[in-house]
């Protein structure tokens, strides 16, 4: 017994180690479901998933595909995510009358629940590895643009396959930048309605001065119900409720799609992004923001509508501020030019994978200063936050691809992408033509001022004119806003596209060429060489720490685990939780107003609620956006939390994870159990969640 | 009209740029009595406090000898201050059975009032400069060494001059780093007597932990009362009690004694203080800590003794460690230098100021760089933290300098000082011997380790033995523990000393030359250059900014003036006000455990308090430890609040204010009022408060 003992302690101290030389810290990891951190999970917490935990924890997973996470948790089809993923459908369905991002809804019958207009939600239903196949086919390419070409043929032949097979979303996922490929099928759901969301100042409650902070206090949820065929859908696999919710030092798991992380960048490729594309991408967000913001203070219509996207690029901005922070910080980026420089080391001691890997590292260096005045450029030729602009394009596209063979399209009109992208298309959410003008203006003067009036691009937009009458006449005399008439030039094909006069179908056919121009001599003279380099990188990688390693974020699902627990902040320390004492503490302490005002109910009822209810609270769990909606589960998969945002010193986690304060944060399930049943009168829909 | 504003608005901003030139920020700087910026509040808060105004706050305020600052707070000699600055005395009082520190204490009735053994509390009566008098006594001196020595000869003249003519504490202070000096004639009140503490867990709620930081929720607050011949001080000038204390955006003043800054340090010097200094001290209060938690660590009484002195050190190792953070700001420390590279071109530009002050920068950074070992050595040739040894040197020392000329002896045994030196000698604070035993143990170690056996001060203390048993020997033999042993040989003078047979005695009196030579040393080839440098840099500082500024903190009576208003934090914002719903919170959070426990009282009662009541706030007033116990007033000179810590931002302040994130946290008066009342049964030292 003494000795066994012995030899385990040995064998997770060894584990812990080589996962350290790989990554570092025990509870890092956004892991894919066929490799999950066996090893890791019984050193540190003596816990072993079985295959059927495993498999019921990816079932009761779904994907948003406008990006986001959720969950059933209920054997009738309910399906939980948050507040703010839910908000723009929240938005969708509100009018100038009846605003329900202000006033919050509920369901409390099934007839009450609203279908949302273009809202689609996946399950991950199969997983399985073609690294093989992608590898044959691209075996006997002769230059990393063959390769490329091989690699989207064969990729698009799988998906296809698939499809015809199963009838159902078939993606190629590139994992581990290029070391593995999976076919990865979903089944997806359409049917989504509506069935509760709070007000937006109770779920976005401190507003953007608290979002991406913690201690926080939001009820950042919302419930939808997915039917199919009429009826609400019969999930075998839901996440039980357990309204205790998450305890101090409690092992969770965090089960969602995490949207993009670049922890296994170079060296290099982490300086150009802190010295190019962070202060170039900042400095767009931050003119885009002004433009919404005038366009906002013209009325409150304007206001409502623009609130969504201002409240999307402030988010945007305050992360990628912090994850700039992260790059600029020199002890965080000696630390990844340290292990990148082990991994060559090791690399270079062998001198057989010298030769095979040796050079990669080189090539994305030297590709990363090549070709800089085309790629700024290229930055401006294109339409920012324009939808009517992206709708034009797309059905010039669509129209054109769809007659080439598959291998031969470009991506996002492969076959299996096409009734995604319709979908897309043929959304009936409103567009604002005064929002719209204003964007397009915005976006035509940044371009103008970036570009000059002798680029090509800007000549055939502007042609002379300015930004300003460009945008009115364009959004004022298309007929783009129709859903019918998209349909229309859709399945009229390149015919219809090539004969139409719409102003905006006419300036998108001449400037498609020079767009896919752009297209092609990316793929041509930088992605190519980049994957190529990447993948060597992969299995250099791979070589030396095997499958201990997991893959950086491709908004596909992954598992996290982690501890709940608190951290050093601030000169203090952050509990793991907060209560409803906080939340009103923070709002007595900013007198009730602006961000930090509470809804009328918390006043009206505050004696009805049990003010030591924990509200929100923060877990180790290695997550980033796009894990928005995420269950917080524990060992028994029931489900105690959700998630809905890291603290602030968690986003420089795009490149490195730090276990001693990156946290995950989430609201307690027992905040939205008492919140359902004595703030919002939607106690039936608590019982549906407790089972009752 | 129109013209007299425009005036009004270049005065004010010619003001406020020359002001930035010399230091910064509006709310910057802790102003002498006799020098307010009047310019300046007019200038950003249009309000010029009157000469009667100034008068009256200046002898309301109170300084408490032993570190902290207080104010008259009622007509019966009521003193506010911390409970931390209370803290050493409640100790005092405590016993075994009776432990006011963990239970509070609450004098109902006069008689009820403990007296302090060895509380000391000034007011400031009177203040005059007397730099020409300094100036000239120095105009003939040859040396650096010849300068020190008559100014030493001349401080010490005025001050017995004045002690004589008022029977008053008199004190000569440097200010502006000798650019001048001013005598303060300070009314002492030795009869001070214990009205109210609430138990640590309130005054400290969130220990070391919450330390230096905010959102804060501590009432950090004791009651005095003041007795001048067995009856009650009638105290003319006090605050008045305002209930409803400060409010946001408020103009408030802190009046107190901040204990020391250094502003006006060279950069030389902050760079010195980064490389050597901060990081030497760091490591000392490190192993003083670790030397006291394991004496601690052998039972609760031992826990109870060291209390205090360990929470003496963790603060000053945050505080440090914030101040270096500081040092370390290479954006910081470039401002610094940019500033003074300004000063000195300026004053470059000027022939004859090159010539009369030019040099003093390079002969400090020449200073800095000489004698390192032995300074190195001097360090370790003392005594850390033991009570027995200070009085055992204080003694021996005592005898043979009453014996000299006023001007020949050391700092402390001045004619002026000796009243106050007895004081200390003679306190009847009880010493324990296994305590001394272990700091003694420590800090022989220490230094046996930094000097090597062949040491001088090692040889002569510990001569070939351990220091375990060099200290066992000392602690136990000694009879120093006992007040009338020390007053026995005081009296008794250098006969009495020389004849003595006690250890502690016997062993001073030999390290006594030792010891008498370093700080000998020091003077004639340290302090005098020094002094002499920052003297010229003091009027190179005048000839170009004037009385514009402020001088370093001297643990002198000053001024500072700021706005209540939250600062930017940890990603959001903190608010200016905490609530009572804030400290329940931070109780439930951490499941009221440890430091975050909330005494029985808060969880009886909580129902008879108001929980919306504000309990900590910020403002931008300009303080550093010494303010603790500082009233905070507004423009009528009321009472709004109790200084009594700064934000984990403020620490770089000892070198840099930044008006942006540099806060003072308070207790509100609201919280006191409402504590004093609802939660303490104190109704009767509330109405005195309000004046009822």
């Amino acid at each position: 017994m003494q000795r066994k003992r012995l030899i385990k302690l040995i064998t997770a101290a060894t584990v812990m180690l080589l996962a350290a030389a790989a990554f570092g810290t025990p509870d890092e990891g956004m892991w894919t479901f066929d490799n999950p951190p066996l090893k890791l999970l019984k050193a540190t917490y003596g816990f072993t998933p079985t295959q059927e935990w495993l498999d019921h924890v990816r079932l009761a997973s779904v994907r948003f595909m406008d990006g986001g996470s959720g969950s059933f948790v209920s054997p009738d089809g309910l399906v939980m995510t948050n507040h703010h993923v839910a908000v723009g459908q929240l938005q969708k369905i509100s009018t100038p009358e009846q605003n329900y991002v202000a006033t919050g809804f509920y369901a409390a019958t099934p007839d009450q629940e609203i279908k949302s207009s273009d809202l689609e939600v996946n399950v991950l239903v199969d997983m399985k590895n073609v690294t093989g196949r992608v590898e044959q086919a691209i075996a006997g390419a002769k230059s990393d643009q063959e390769k490329l070409k091989a690699r989207d043929a064969v990729i698009a032949e799988i998906e296809q396959e698939s499809k015809e097979k199963t009838g159902l979303r078939s993606n190629v996922v590139s994992l581990y930048s290029g070391g593995e490929y999976w076919l990865y099928v979903y089944k997806e759901y359409t049917d989504v309605r509506l069935v509760f969301a709070p007000e937006r100042q109770a779920a976005y409650y401190g507003g953007d001065f608290d979002n991406f902070t913690y201690p926080r206090y939001d009820l950042d949820v919302a419930f939808f119900r997915v039917y199919e065929n009429g009826k609400p859908v019969q999930s075998e696999h839901f996440f039980a409720w357990n309204k205790e919710g998450a305890g101090e030092d409690d092992l969770v798991f965090v089960s969602g799609n995490p949207g993009s992380t670049n922890r296994l960048n170079t060296y290099a490729q982490l300086v150009y992004q802190r010295d190019y594309q962070y202060p170039m991408t900042l400095g767009l967000i931050d003119s885009w923001i002004g433009a919404l913001r005038e366009y906002s203070s013209k009325g409150e219509e304007q206001e409502r509508r623009a609130l969504v996207r201002i409240f999307g690029l402030e988010n945007a901005k305050k992360a990628m501020t912090g994850e700039f922070g992260g790059l600029q910080d020199t002890s965080l980026m000696n630390q990844h030019k340290r292990k990148e420089e082990a991994l060559r080391k090791q690399i270079a001691a062998d001198p057989e994978m010298q030769q095979r890997y040796g050079g990669a590292w080189e090539t994305i260096e030297t590709l990363l200063a090549s070709d800089t005045d085309r790629i700024n450029r290229q930055f401006y030729q294109g339409f920012f936050g324009s939808r009517l602009t992206g709708l034009a394009i797309n059905i010039v596209r669509y129209a054109a691809e769809v007659t080439k063979p598959d291998a031969e399209r470009l991506d996002g009109y492969h076959e299996a992408e096409l009734e995604n992208t319709r979908f897309g298309l043929l959304s009936p959410a409103p567009i604002f033509q005064d929002m719209e003008e204003a964007t397009l203006t915005w976006s035509l003067g940044l371009s103008q001022k970036g570009l000059g009036d002798d680029d090509a691009f800007i000549k055939t937009v502007l042609n002379g004119k300015t930004p300003e009458h460009v945008a009115a006449g364009l959004t004022k005399e298309t007929k783009l806003y129709d859903v019918n008439f998209r349909k229309k030039l859709i399945e009229g094909g390149e015919k219809a596209v090539k004969a139409c006069k719409d102003p905006l179908i006419v300036l998108m056919r001449k400037l498609d060429p020079l767009l896919r121009e752009n297209i092609e001599w990316n793929r041509e003279h930088m992605q190519s060489a980049f994957e190529s380099a990447a993948e060597k990188i992969a299995r250099a990688r791979f070589a030396i720490y095997g499958k201990d390693i997991y893959p950086d974020a491709t908004f596909t699902l992954r598992l996290s685990y982690g501890t709940v627990t608190g951290y050093p902040m601030n000169g203090t320390k952050a509990p793991c939780k907060t209560t409803l004492y906080g939340l009103y503490d923070r709002a007595v302490s900013f007198d009730n107003e602006g961000d930090f005002m509470l809804p009328r109910r918390f006043w009206d009822r505050q004696d009805r609620v049990d003010l030591s209810t924990p509200v929100n609270f923060v877990s180790s769990c290695d997550i980033i956006g796009g894990n928005s909606g995420s269950p917080v589960i524990n060992r028994k998969a029931e489900v105690v939390g959700l998630i809905f945002d890291g603290n602030i010193e968690s986003l420089p986690g795009r490149f490195m994870y730090d276990e001693r304060i990156n946290r995950a944060v989430a609201v307690h399930t027992a905040y939205i159990s008492e919140a359902l049943r004595h703030l919002y009168d939607a106690g039936k829909l608590a019982d549906e969640l407790e089972g009752n």
